[in-house]
């Protein structure tokens, strides 16, 4: 039987995740039972949302709180090596939700999007054409309803989700800023992906910093951080702004919950918008999303880039590295 | 000349309104030039959000901030008695921006409302028929989407919003829960406005006495609050819940803003949604939203309350009224 190398989750992070709370095991692969496929996984994304459900008693309506000594949930991108389900068959290519593993048996009641017709490199499918990809779209499409010439302000700028939200926007005519950390990151916003103007979230005064790079005001918030950074935006939106709320990386790892922003009534008064939404609820539209965002690729409109590292071994490394800020663009392990 | 008698803003309010903020004055009534209109008022509504723009440097992009020693500005049910203005006739009836004062000359360029025809009590044209009943009816209508079965819960839900609010969401077959102050008001909630449930704000344990009133979680929060109850909300709201944000009565005391809710992500998770929204801006849709306000209230659906003083002399205790709970349905004064 062929050995199955897998990262468990050793211990609950404390705050920020650290490389000891996970630990490398290796498993033997169960016989694949009737109904059941066998999966071997390429490569796995690092999602910051997934330290939602490494606390205890963090079960919600998503998913379940991860278990200790158990294989760490994570999406993964991976190819049937053997099928005794209807629906799958050897070689099929899946993104799915399944765990840091190498080999993943399951009855495939998870949550699995099939790529019928893999035209791009199979890494795109765990990141422009993913989940974080996909969130970009969705958001931007379903809520930002932007309008040329419209300031686009992105949270995590130069993460998977932010790099991929920001060309979009502009693809969709808006003048875009991203909001990233520290003097290189920001140079980079703009040199690599096309933002056209940037705010340093270390900034001494951020609201100045903000105003300075958002001179017309703010329609469309695209936040993928969360935190405190949203009060000083409320203060700077427009009327009819529309804020969207993907991911909360700044909020994941306390302890205790901080206080929100002390005026929310902004949005009474701009009659603006908050809308949260969640990629995965949209699984019947990955086909059609991903045609568009590959007919963007494709005409060279948007650009991919990805935080790398190879093996098993490393995917805790990779996940500590999200919430250092270490990766520009989009973070994954490749098996 | 004809006395006007106005109360004007002698002191900006330090928190709360007291009565000694605002003094009675008489002024005369200047003579009508071309383009004006003289407006004798017969009633005045009380809005808690006119607070907002009484202390220094309040102004938005809704009103400038209020001068001192000038008639405060408020809503107003009036008749024109004279007019050199091409768009008013003598005899018109106008819901209007107007102040505190008996009778108003102004070029029209305010906000003005006129009812074509008044088929129901004046005074329903400031209240149920005016901006609290319509905002009730356009939060609702534009963003409540409420469907039968769902829960609705209200916060001030005795106030003038609130309990046409309130009526409205029974009208759409949802499961309505009023939050109210003390077990009297709680009480008539259920009694005289038809609430399914009612909330104890008061309540040792809030976020009990919620989920008591709320057993299948909520649907549509209907804001008229803000303060610290939205945290308490967003625990308990559903998949696609809506909240809208119609005012903020427990903030526009404050002298320091408070903390917001510690848990916005719960938008996130639940894909839920925020509106903002400013009923004066759908003004071209008065007409119609009256129509089918009027048409609920003359089948019985719609009940009508009002908290009702009399006299000029009387308004600043009227608003200061809105602030202390007193009131139980719309407040105005009756000129």
């Amino acid at each position: 039987m062929q050995e199955n190398r897998c990262v468990v989750l050793a211990s609950r992070p404390q705050g920020a995740p650290a490389v000891h709370n996970f630990r490398l095991e290796s498993r033997q692969i169960p016989p694949l039972q009737a109904g059941q496929i066998l999966c071997r996984n390429l490569y796995i994304s690092l999602d910051a949302g997934f330290r939602n459900w490494m606390d205890e008693g963090s079960g919600d309506n998503v998913l379940p709180a991860m278990p200790l000594n158990e294989p760490v949930m994570g999406l993964t991108l991976g190819r049937v090596e053997e099928s005794r389900h209807q629906d799958f068959k050897a070689g099929d290519i899946l993104m799915a939700r399944f765990a840091w593993e190498e080999f993943t048996v399951t009855d495939a009641g998870d949550f699995i999007s099939p790529i019928r017709q893999a035209d791009y490199p199979l890494n795109y499918y765990l990141g422009v054409l993913g989940d974080t990809g996909l969130s970009a779209y969705f958001g931007l499409t379903d809520h930002g309803q932007v309008t040329p010439g419209e300031t686009v302000l992105v949270s995590a700028a130069a993460g998977a989700v932010g790099s991929i939200a920001g060309q979009i926007a502009k693809l969709h005519g808006a003048r875009t800023v991203g909001i990233s950390s520290g003097e290189e990151k920001c140079r980079r916003l703009i040199s690599e992906l096309g933002y056209d103007a940037a705010v340093d979230r270390t900034a001494a005064d951020l609201a100045l910093a903000m105003a300075d790079a958002c001179p017309q005001g703010i329609d469309v918030y695209f936040d993928n951080v969360g935190g405190p950074i949203l009060e000083t935006v409320l203060d700077q939106i427009n009327e009819d702004a529309r804020i969207l709320l993907c991911g909360s990386v700044a909020t994941y790892n306390q302890q205790q919950p901080e206080p929100g922003p002390n005026n929310l009534f902004q949005l009474t008064t701009k009659h603006a918008h908050m809308h949260g939404f969640m990629t995965h609820l949209n699984l019947d539209r990955y086909d059609e999303a991903r045609a568009t965002m590959a007919r963007w690729i494709s005409e060279g409109h948007l650009v991919v880039h990805e935080h790398r590292l190879q093996g098993i071994e490393n995917t805790g490394q990779a996940f500590c590295d999200l919430f250092a800020g270490i990766n520009f663009g989009k973070t994954i392990v490749e098996l």
